[in-house]
This record gives C-alpha cells, sequence and structure tokens, in this order.
C-alpha cells in the first residue's frame, strides 16, 4: 500500500465512512471483496481518507485492513482505521482493541469518543474525567507510534445541549493531546443547519482545534447540516458513498461534494474527477446491492429528467434555462420523458435524442403521443424503457413494426419435485427467415428457460444473438393492495457487450410479461446490430 | 365543497402541491380517483391549502375541481386552482385560461409568474415590462372576482441572480395588485440554504410582500432551504408528500412540517396530526404506486431501526439517547434489525418486540443468531420479512418448526397459445393431518394459480385460509450482472383484514421462491389465527 498524494492538499478533508458508517444502513452486508472493491471506486473518486472499518472488531475488517494493504496501489486515498478509546480504568498501551488498530497498518486512525455526559455515564459507565484521560491517553499512545490521529466526538450535539463545556473540554482534550483533527457528530441526526453552524463556530473560536463535522440525515438536512458547518469554519467534511447509513443515513458524499466544487468554487478533487461522480455513485450501489435512487441529487437517472410538456417546449429553447448545472459536470444526461403527461415538444426531443427524424410530420407525432398515451393506461412505462419506446417510434415512421420473427406459442413448466429440486422447462414455436422453428431448453427459473429457448431456436438463423446477456431483471406488481392477480410489469436490461437497453412487458402474469420484455429485447438487439428485418 | 377552518390560522401556511408539482415526478401518472384519494389524505393530515392542478390545461384537472367541489368536505384545507398568467397582448377579463380558472370554483388561486429577466424573453417571447402588465392585470381581476390569489414567481433565485431589480419589480407588482402572498420559487432547484436566506431577507425588506417559498431538491437541501427561508421571515412553505416532483423532486412536506412541529415549537397542524404523519405518507405512496422509500426521514421504515450491536447494547440502556425524537410523535416505531452485523442484544430485543421470551438462555440465543447468518449468506433477509424471523426464532424455542402442512410436490405450467391467450395451472401435493390431498387451480398467473391450489387443497381442513388475501408481491434479483440466471428472493405480504405480515423466499427461480414465501405466509397466517400445529 503505497499513498501518492492527499488530494489535492490537506487544508481540507474529503473524508469518506461508506465502509464503516455506511455499512450501518439497513439492507447493506459486505463482503471483504465488496470492500476492496468500494474503496478502489471511492480511491479513484480522489477523497482523501477512506475509513475501512474497526479491525480487531470482527474477522472481516481485520483481512480487510490486511488486504488493501496487499493489493491496492491508493492513488488519492489514506486509508483510516477505526476503534474506541481505550476501556476505562486501563492503560492506551495495554489495550487488546487499540493495539489491533495500530497492527492494520492504517497510517490514520479515527477514535470514537464520548462526549456527551449522560453517554459517558449511562453508556461507559465511567466518571466524566475518566473519559477524559481515556481520550488523552490513547490519541498520545497513537500518535507516540506514528500514527495520524482524529477523534469523533459522538453524541457532540446533543452533549453541547446538555452540558456545552463538558463537551468542549473533550475536543479540547484530544487537540492537546495530538489529534490532528476533532469531528462534531451528529449521531442521533436531529440538528438543523442553523444550530451545526452556532455550535461550530463557538467550538472553533474556544477551543483552537481543527473541526470536522460528520452528520447524519434524521431531519433531512444531512447535506446542508455539512456545509453549514463549513461556512462555520470545519475543514473536514465525512461523508458516504449515495448516503448510506444507519436510520436514514450519513451525509450523502456526492451533492456534498458537488457543491462544494460547483457552488462553493473550491477545489476538494482531482482533475476530471467530478465527470466521474455518477459513474462511481451507481458502481458503488451496484457492489451493495441497492437499486442506484432514482431521485438523488446529480447523480439520480432522474436529476437531468424534464417531464412537463411546459418545460420540454421552453427546453427546446435553452437547455441552461431549465438546469441548475450542466449534467456533464457530474456525468449524467440530460433526458427528456415520455409520458402521456408530455405532449408533441417531448416527443420531438426524445426522437432527436435517439437519432430518428420525425421532420414536420405532425401528423406522426400526434400518432405516437397517442400511441403512447393507450399503452400507458395499460401500464407500460416507456420512461425506462428506452429500446421499447424507440420500437414503438420505429413502427409509426416506418408504418410497420420492427420483425425478426414471429411467434406462434410458447410454454413454460416449473417443477418441484419430492427430493427438491426443480425442473424448469420451456418451448417455443416461432417462425424465422419462413421457416418454422421448434425449440426446447431448461433453464434454472421459467424466464430463464424461455429466454434460452428462443434464443436456441434463433441462434442459427442470427448468430448476432450470442454476444446478448441479460443484465438485469426488474418486476413491478401494478395496482397496491390487489396481490399477485394485480397486472404485472417487467423490465429487462440487455447487453451486448458495448451497451444496455431496456424493455418492458406488461401482462396479467409475471411470465407472459417477461415474455414480451424478452421479444422486444432480442428485437432491438437485432436492430442495434444493423440486421435487416425479414418479416 | 365546504371549509371549517384554515388549520391552525392564516399566520403561517402549509400549501401542499403534491397534486399539481409533485405530479411531475418520473414514474406518476394519477387519474382523477387517485387525485381524489391523496386530496383527503392530505386534508386529514391538515395542510392549509391543497394545489389541485391546472384547470383548463386538461380534463383530467377540470374534472378532479368539478368532482373535489361535490365530493369531498375539506375539514382543514382549501382547494388552490393553478394557472398561468394571461397572454401577451390580450386582456385577463378575456383571456380563456384565466376564466378556466375562476370556472375551476376553487377560493384559492395561484398564478404561476416570470420573474427572470431571460425566461420573460426567451420563453415567453414578450417585454420585461409587458410582464409585469400581465401580473398586475391577471392578479387584479381575480381579486375583482372575489379570489384570494398567490404568486408564484418561477425561476425566481437564478433571475434574482441575473437582475435582481427585475425579479423584485415582479413580487412589488404581485403584492400591490393585491396577491396575498408571493412564493419565491427556486425552480432549477440549484440554491443553497445561506442563499435562500439572504435573498429572502432582502425581498422582503425591500418589498414589504408576504413572501413564501417553494424549493427543489437538485442540491440535496429542499428541507434546508425551506427552513431557511423561515428563519428569514418567509410564512408560506410549498412542499409535495414524500417530496415528489420533476428531476429530484420537491421540498418534503414530512421532515418541512415535523422540524416545525418539533424542532422550532410551531404549530402548523392541528392537534395530533403529527402522530397521523408515517401512516399517511406511505398511504399516499401506495396510492401513486410507489414503494414508500424505506429510508425518508421521520417516515421511513429504516427512520428509527438500529442495526449496529454496539447501539443495540446501549439501547437497551436508554432509547432516548440513541434517537432525536421519539418515533411514536410521528406515529413512526423503533426497530432493532435482525442482521449478521447484530449480535445478542439485537436477538434479544427482537424477541422481546415479538413477546417471546428468549429467557436467560445463552445458547439459544446463540443458536438463533447463527442460523440468521447461515440464512443471510444465501439472500434471506429478515429485515424486512418480520413472519419469517418469527418462525424461525419460535422453531428454535419450540425445538421444531411450526407445521400445519407437509409439501410432497408441486407444479406450475404457463402456456401462450397461438390466439395470444395464456393458461396458467398449478398442481399440489400436500399432506395435513394424516390425509393426502391435491390439489390443481387455473389462476391468472404462475404464482396466483400456485396460490390458489394450496388455498383449495388445505382450505377444507383450515377455513381460517380464507380470509387471507396477498396484498404485495415483489421480486429482487440478487447478484447484479447475471439476469435471469441469479438468485431470486421474493418477499410476500399478506394480510387477513387485521394486520400484514411478510414472509420471505429465496431460490434460483422466481416460481421456487415464490411458493417459498406463500408456505411461509400460510404458516404464519395460521400461527396468528391460533391454530395449533398438527404435523
Amino acid at each position: 500500500m503505497t499513498t501518492k498524494a492527499t488530494a489535492p492538499d490537506d487544508t481540507f478533508h474529503v473524508f469518506d465512512t461508506t465502509l464503516r458508517d455506511g455499512a450501518q444502513r439497513e439492507g447493506i452486508n459486505l463482503t471483504v471483496a465488496d470492500k476492496l472493491t468500494i474503496a478502489r471506486h471511492l480511491d479513484d473518486f480522489g477523497v482523501g481518507f477512506i475509513e475501512g472499518g474497526w479491525p480487531g472488531a470482527n474477522p472481516r475488517d481485520t483481512e480487510f485492513f490486511a488486504r488493501a494493504r496487499q493489493e491496492i496501489d491508493f492513488e488519492h486515498a489514506q486509508l483510516v482505521a477505526f476503534g474506541a478509546t481505550r476501556r476505562a480504568g486501563g492503560k492506551a498501551s495495554e489495550d487488546p482493541q487499540v493495539q489491533a488498530l495500530l497492527d492494520s497498518g492504517a497510517p490514520v486512525i479515527t477514535l470514537v469518543a464520548k462526549s456527551h455526559d449522560r453517554h459517558v455515564e449511562l453508556a461507559l459507565r465511567t466518571t466524566l474525567d475518566e473519559n477524559l484521560e481515556m481520550v488523552r491517553d490513547t490519541v498520545t499512545h497513537l500518535r507516540e507510534q506514528g500514527r495520524r490521529v482524529f477523534v469523533d466526538c459522538e453524541h457532540f450535539f446533543d452533549g453541547y445541549r446538555t452540558d456545552a463545556e463538558y463537551a468542549k473540554s473533550v475536543v479540547r482534550t484530544a487537540h492537546e493531546a495530538g489529534a490532528d483533527v476533532v469531528i462534531l457528530c451528529d449521531t442521533n441526526g436531529g440538528m438543523l443547519p442553523a444550530q451545526v453552524q452556532a455550535v461550530v463556530s463557538t467550538v472553533l473560536a474556544d477551543t483552537g482545534a481543527r473541526i470536522g463535522i460528520h452528520a447524519q440525515d434524521d431531519t433531512g438536512c444531512a447535506v446542508a447540516n455539512t456545509l453549514a458547518a463549513v461556512d462555520a469554519g470545519a475543514t473536514h467534511v465525512q461523508c458516504t458513498a449515495n448516503g448510506y447509513g444507519e436510520r436514514v443515513g450519513n451525509a450523502n458524499l456526492f451533492p456534498v461534494v458537488a457543491a462544494l466544487e460547483l457552488k462553493y468554487g473550491k477545489t476538494v478533487l482531482h482533475e476530471g474527477a467530478l465527470a466521474e461522480m455518477t459513474r462511481i455513485s451507481h458502481a458503488i450501489a451496484e457492489v451493495v446491492n441497492l437499486t442506484p435512487s432514482t431521485h438523488q441529487p446529480y447523480v439520480g437517472v432522474s436529476a437531468f429528467a424534464h417531464k412537463a410538456g411546459l418545460h420540454a417546449s421552453a427546453i427546446k429553447v435553452d437547455p441552461d434555462l431549465y438546469q441548475h448545472i450542466d449534467p456533464e459536470r457530474v456525468g449524467n444526461t440530460m433526458r427528456m420523458l415520455v409520458s402521456d403527461m408530455a405532449g408533441r415538444a417531448s416527443i420531438e426531443l426524445k426522437g432527436k435524442e435517439l437519432g430518428i427524424d420525425l421532420g414536420d410530420d405532425r401528423a406522426l407525432v400526434g400518432r405516437v403521443v397517442e400511441r403512447v398515451k393507450e399503452r400507458e393506461l395499460k401500464g407500460y412505462t416507456y420512461e425506462a424503457a428506452d429500446a421499447s419506446f424507440e420500437l414503438l417510434l420505429r413502427a409509426e415512421v416506418e408504418g410497420r413494426p420492427r420483425r425478426y420473427f414471429r411467434v406462434e406459442s410458447w410454454r413454460a413448466i416449473v417443477e418441484d419435485r419430492p427430493d427438491g429440486t426443480h425442473a424448469n422447462e420451456a418451448t417455443v414455436k416461432l417462425w424465422a427467415k419462413g421457416e418454422r422453428i421448434v425449440a426446447t431448453a431448461e433453464g434454472n427459473g421459467p424466464v430463464n428457460a424461455l429466454d434460452r429457448a428462443l434464443r436456441v431456436g434463433l441462434e442459427r438463423i442470427y448468430p448476432q444473438l450470442a454476444k446478448l446477456e441479460l443484465v438485469d431483471y426488474k418486476v413491478r406488481i401494478l395496482e397496491g393492495r390487489t396481490g399477485t392477480e394485480s397486472t404485472t410489469r417487467v423490465l429487462i436490461t440487455t447487453g451486448d457487450g458495448s451497451g444496455d437497453w431496456a424493455t418492458v412487458g406488461v401482462a396479467e402474469n409475471v411470465i407472459a410479461a417477461s415474455w414480451q420484455a424478452l421479444e422486444d429485447a432480442y428485437t432491438y438487439g437485432l436492430l442495434r446490430a444493423g440486421v435487416e428485418p425479414t418479416d
């Protein structure tokens, strides 16, 4: 493990704690391999510090530090180990938990310290004086061992309300013992920006310590609280990718960094990093196996999506009038949404985006608007299924649907056997290039079996299908309270190695809806490959 | 339509625009019935104003106003129609769009006005003076017709940057013509709280108008921007339920109102309304057919969910130390999450929550922790499937799983016929009370067919099953980029009229995973009904 640079210098810290505090989010469960992958993404993005976990507290985190030192050649970030101050009544130099932090080999250590009097007494069960001594002793010991030390003052803002002097004495003790930064944590997340700004100002003036901020999002103000602390003089911000974290979550790294770079004009990342933000946000969501939030500021797929017919016509005049920043600065793109709320202007812009010239054919655009309305009433959504929309649009432009094959019928069987194994078998009957094809395949599920049967049947005629791969599959039951009797919408994402496309199917059951989306996916794949329609 | 009270008085307005601006969100498409249902929920919650749409602009909104007047007996809210100032060069009294606003019968009208010089020139294509005249004329006309008028200054903050004097002149014109409130809109959502506070202060001082705020969430600061405007003297906040809205969304009604009531100590709702907030948030999500955000401040199911083993043990001492508010104040509840990151303390607390006494049996708790870890590795998640967790816990406590029936095998067939119709048929072979049961049923999909076959087979033996209903069905493909070949997780929510419960199934295909979740759902339903296990 080598560190080439803390980007861009040490005067301001972007400190990421996705791997430690972010992992507390409901639904996240990271393996060591996941943590290594995320650390690489964060380093690419250019955060200054990556808090990797609590070595010694669980075998997974210990292993992560050992492997990160071996396997990752950090370009921008320094690795940080998180741990607690020593036990009450002991010595830091003899405390096995403190020793494990040193053993991790991390050049920087964040120590969590209690700064709320009631937490010291009720949760830590020691005296206020001994708590200060624990901070002093542990920071001093780690500094003597050559490590840089940051101190997280847990529950600082709540503690400040019950005993401001004691809370500040913890900051002062950490600072005097050699901590480089003392971080004020809104652990329970109940603060609002004006309160944060006032407290940070006072603590800075009264203690002389370098101050950082760690905000949780329980009031929906974590990003604003972080910026309020910066306004008051904090020079170290602790965030997590996509705002992952316990309860509501932590301050979201991406809008914080974007505000600092684009609104404050502060350079906190290396050049070009911001334009990777959308990609990195989505890549991390994929690793933690959570669907990326479509409505996340800056990086969500909807963040620059325009729907209103009113706006759509004005956007044709000047897109800058309708966006607070150019989406390309954060690696995102403007999208026009196709929906029955949208009028002709949206369809025309969408056609342009797809490279399909609709010319001045008002009747044609009108027919497309009608067709979209009619299909959306049935449950289709073209906002999320660009490829199905393009097929619909081309069908109107070309006067008939693109067709590479015709389906006679299909069947899928799922059977649970007494021994607990399952058999999944599908048969498809198709016509392509004048030939009747009957193909049967097995799969690990009925949709997979249908996918394989379709491919087995068509691949001889269309060898281009060999490189198609299903990359995502989403099922949505429409109409709330009627369970499996409702309409089912399936969205399928398919890739061919050089790009992905999404298709939609709607039917009374999941298999029939999947089949429709598969048909569109294969049709679009052949269109993309430049194959001429034959049917 | 009668209005009993504007809660609690007119000095501060909670103005909801879910039905107008919120409906711009990608994926939302409201019917008139949806809008009426949401209006009732918002009135129950106690907002002062409900902006229902743009009558005249589309038939749906016109119909909504007509039916709302007939069908809803508003308790707290006043209905507001949204529309634009008159056309350039015309007269407000002769403008059909303005007339449609009057025809809606709404007692309050919000007019959108341009306040950004470039928008006036490029989008509206008129002069700056004529734009002021359009505001003056339209407000005057509507006031003469006896309506209360609010004016939304679109793109105000961006306009203020390019020409502050012109932006303020629009506010002044609206105010002088008789608008009760002039709303400064951050239409593109690019502002930060400090900027909003400064601009609102200046505009208030310079114009003397009553000021409102309309914030969009593009910087992730919409809630904080709204509160910053209130700090500066704004007395009217425009929000949407769950923050729905174009692009990233609007200022979220729920955290704004919660901050005002709980953090500012301001009474903005009628008594008892805040405790309905979680229910109303979820009910509205259900109507718009979007999954409620699990991580929404105050109302998300995760908002008071605790995962960390460290915290879990301290929470046993004093929950108030770990929560910024008592979740019951907003109608939410504290939850302990069962996850392999959690230790014994979480399992013990969870047992208590479920009313299952684990006593001091450390070995038992250890076995449950192990079992959860092992299952979560396979893809199960008990965080979202309380009923499946309770079955697992009881199996350990009681020494054997609860069983009301035993499955020999099952089979589902889906067939697409040449005429485009589908046949879905399922057969189950079961044992219950010593009897072998073979049942076959058809359904509108394979899971529905299995559900019906299971019910047909068991209902004679367990008549309690008659009232069970599947209320939600969710499919998640685990492991990102391998499409339908991945592991599938199904979460099923079942209700019996008096409550809902969630169960989980994980298998290599969607039908087999659904079957597992169905088996748990029926077993738990019988347990809930107090039926003694027989097998």
